[in-house]
């Protein structure tokens, strides 16, 4: 029987699992996998500036992939590191699989008083952290077993769309094991539901759209998660009810599809979509996320027993429970009973939906304003884009933008963490390169895009080339929006963007080392910075050929007024402000 | 009598400890504790680019200061990103107070699916995480006992110098208490020792010395930790004994101090110093933290039967344990039993001490060599310099350098992490600000600069003016001492360094928003960059006048040769290769 290395069974798998960059930091107990990584002929190692980018670029490039993302760190020091990022993951379902080069099993025997631990023998500290952010943990002691933990964690990763957690210490990194297991793919499907339960739930949840006068579907996050979007999009197209859909759930339907209306955000949702959504007399949730930044803080005004949501492991049809069915095998079934009636539903639905579009307000003066601009950047885009927001201006912000057909929203919504979305937007592009798809385009503001800058030092090493919105506001702008308009903590200090792309480069004078042959990098990308100031430069710079026919990695610093806003963020920071009363 | 709101209770106690700055990153739940910082009379703000960084630079500022630190972040996001920093500060021993602004508490009871949560509605996933790198914790649950439990951990902090965990709802910020507690200041001293059991120890330990030919003294670092420095000064000075250090304990004692010998590091040690330290028959080893880095691997040729090991919190003389008798209260009883004798052992230490001198080696070539650049540098620093090194080839290379009296070696050797130095460096040289003390020095590679880079904007916004030298060697150096040497891992986005300090300042032409009456920032730094590629030129620059009389921030890139790495790393990198083995 054929043998391998533990590290090349890992990495086998996650090729299986149809990942193809692996990310991470070199550190002393990794290096050792690292070598099998850049060995690996299906696998490419991508070398990020700080393990935290690493994560959250691992993220992003889930996010796009559709498949497991994996990141490599060190014991302790590199682990606790992207902690954050793999927070940000298991919250927000996605499949991150954080593997960590650990010391040997010897000297975690003997409790050595190794560099990069606590001092106290307490090797298992770390481990413990990671399960509170983790679906799963391998943290392997032997050969033995080695591969049916491997499989059991990435199993658990792919079907609950959450981080897992590996340990691999250095004398099992290329310790020999059988490859047997390898010979058949994991069984990462979602396991079907109990056959006379699923067909119970249907029932109740038919019977109640189907007499219902104004039923309406309502898509957020888990949809896209949980790899529900086809069975989503099915549902919509053959049962020709209205949809809407929530700020985690943006680009689940196509936003030119003529049944969509636009977002539901409770009592931050535009008037006519509101009035809809919350007269529904059967409301259909898929795979609902309640958080408050995706609800309007909690202020859904829709009866419950008219609800019907519909998740990854459980169904509730107003009242009524159904533990253990989950959407994906009930989604179709739910479909095919409804789509009789498509015509009929087609008909009202085109009576009933305003369709959503983009347009700009009459406004006087030049200044760029938030109201001005998110809906002229939603006339810019172009199918299959990627359209990554950074939690607060550009978040909310790009929730008034309709956006093209197969194109991504990416943002992190329930967890929003500042910074995350330059980490993101690596991963993003690395993925939307292998998939062949349309541009990477970042929005992110001065303010957020500071914690984690150096990561574009990686896009640029990379040969990528998305294009780099900051919004320069002159500060944390959200933070400002909830508490301390005036207050010196919310300023930050101001860097020179201009310089930017120029100094995350090689100097054009770099005098290369001479042991160079081992170099197999990507040409690094051309850049390209502009400034912008005015409604008329970047209306202009939008309709350019340089933005259009993408040919460099562009900075483009969009000058906005401090204090200025979209109208959803004003909206949330005076919910917010008042749910964090200080007096 | 008198009231006072929770946060300003901390403030004042932190206040109380010497703390006069407090850093962090704004967020939605620590903003009401942002506003008492900002109003509070002894205490300064300052914003760093990200949590990470705001925990490395807390470790540098309590390093210099001799007390706690604090850093205050937001609730999950925030404090996840700072969890290596505060690991780092529990590793090496250093009392950084970790203040979480969390979600109030009755945002907590109901489990809301908030932002920043997991999404599950677990509230304590993330001080789990914090307390397995806390010496103890307080989450604040109500007013009643909040004073008591601030008081408890504070003292925990200041008497173990590690870190401990503060959690404060947001309605509990402003939420009054008495202030009776604060007219009582904090009693912070270690407990004295039980005092018999400390004389039976002393005696012990005294005859153990007293009988011996060539007892030898070695400073470790928990003499520093442990705020031992003054009692170990006085051990040395009046018992005429020869003194050493071990890497973590470099510069307790004055490097010119005549019975000063250098560094022992085990088999890493130069012949003569080895000789010494191994033959003695009775070693005092004072604070010792015996890790892989600090000590060579675990290479001590020092028999346990004459070996005198003092310790915070207990002692040890050959095979007798002593516990609970702390070296605090010991040290000062053996330095006056020591003391008749103190002429006979000096005469006999001067004999036997060969001075640590910087001495330059001889070498064709002008290309700058590790093996000439730290004893050069040794030459430039002066009394009360922080010559702070990063982890890898600067924190080996000035190992070989001879600092001036009080000046202060600042190394992360027991933890590691890469690009701490940079975080640390502000801390430091905030210190070192309040505290006028003389220049700040950071020497770090062109690897681990990448991780932390942004905080060099917070320093220039802070007006300090350190001396950053860039050792630019292309790639992780460590690394590849350690494995891979020609591997793509090792390699890295290069940047421009030439244009580090002016992206990171505000642009010349930046207009300043108008209401801008409410800042208070100090006038950003001066900034000089300097490109060093040959000992004439490393040479000139340390001899003028403007890095003597230091005016501005400086970056001194110095290229240097890769595969170049100091001889004590070299050495430790064959070890941990071999523990590290992957076959």
């Amino acid at each position: 029987m054929s043998e391998i290395k533990i590290g090349d069974y890992l990495l086998e798998r996650l090729a299986q699992l149809g990942t193809r960059t692996v990310q991470g930091v070199p550190g002393d107990f990794n290096m050792g996998l690292l070598d099998q990584i850049e060995d690996h002929a299906k696998l490419e190692w991508v070398g990020n500036a700080n393990e935290l980018n690493a994560a959250y670029s691992a993220d992003g490039y889930a996010r796009i992939k559709g498949t497991v993302a994996a990141v490599v760190t060190t014991f302790g020091v590199g682990e606790l590191s992207a902690l954050n990022g793999v927070a940000g993951a298991f919250s927000e379902r996605v499949p991150v699989v954080h593997v960590v080069g650990v010391p040997s099993t010897g000297a975690q025997g003997s409790r050595s008083l190794l560099h990069h631990t606590l001092g106290d023998g307490r090797f298992d500290a770390f481990e413990t952290m990671s399960r509170q952010v983790s679906a799963a943990s391998a943290v392997l002691k032997r050969s033995e077993g080695a591969a049916d933990e491997i499989d059991r964690v990435l199993t658990v990763a792919v079907r609950q769309a959450r981080p897992v957690y590996i340990a691999l210490p250095t004398d099992l990194v290329h310790a020999k094991i059988s490859a047997k297991n390898l010979e058949t793919p994991l069984d990462t499907a979602v396991p079907a539901n109990e056959p006379d339960a699923e067909q119970y739930a249907l029932d109740v949840a038919f019977r109640h759209i189907d007499e219902a006068e104004n039923p309406v579907i309502l898509v957020d996050a888990c949809a896209i998660r949980h790899n529900c979007l086809q069975e989503t999009r099915d549902l919509v197209e053959k049962s020709g009810l209205p949809v809407f859909s929530t700020p985690m759930g943006k680009t689940a339907i196509d936003e030119d599809h003529e049944q969509y209306g636009g977002l539901y955000i409770g009592s931050l949702t535009s008037n006519g979509v509101k009035e809809i959504v919350e007269s529904a007399d059967a409301l259909i949730l898929i795979g609902a996320l309640k958080s408050d930044f995706n609800t309007g803080s909690f202020s859904y005004r829709t009866p419950k027993q008219k609800t019907i949501e519909l998740h990854s492991d459980h169904a509730i049809v107003g009242y009524s429970h159904y533990p253990d069915v989950g959407m994906k095998g009930l989604l179709p079934k739910l479909t095919k009973k409804l789509e009789p009636r498509r015509q009929q539903r087609l008909d009202a639905t085109r009576k009933r939906i305003t369709r959503f579009e983009n347009r700009l307000p009459q406004e006087d003066g030049d200044t760029i304003s938030q109201a001005w601009l998110w809906p002229r950047l939603g006339q810019f885009f172009k199918p299959t884009d990627q359209i990554i927001v950074e939690t607060g201006t550009s978040s909310f912000g790009m929730l008034e933008a309709k956006l093209p057909p197969s194109s991504h929203f990416v943002a992190q919504i329930l967890w929003g963490s500042i910074g995350w979305s330059v980490g993101a937007t690596l991963g993003v592009a690395l993925a939307a390169r292998e998939e062949k798809l349309g541009r990477t385009c970042l929005f992110v503001g001065d303010g957020s895009l500071q914690l984690t800058v150096q990561e574009i030092g990686t896009m640029i090493r990379q040969g990528l080339k998305p294009l780099l919105f900051v919004l320069n506001n002159d500060g944390y702008e959200i933070e400002r929006q909830i508490h301390g308009p005036q207050r010196t903590y919310n300023d930050i200090a101001p860097y020179n963007h201009k310089l930017l792309l120029d100094f995350f480069s090689a100097p054009e004078d770099r005098t290369v080392p001479k042991d160079e042959s081992h170099r197999k990098d990507p040409q690094p990308s051309a850049k390209r910075y502009h400034a912008v100031h005015s409604k008329a430069e970047l209306d202009e710079l939008l309709k350019s050929d340089e933005l259009d026919n993408v040919q460099a990695i562009h900075l483009i610093e969009v000058f906005m007024k401090r204090g200025d806003a979209p109208a959803a963020l004003k909206r949330q920071a005076q919910a917010t402000s008042g749910s964090n009363k200080y007096e």
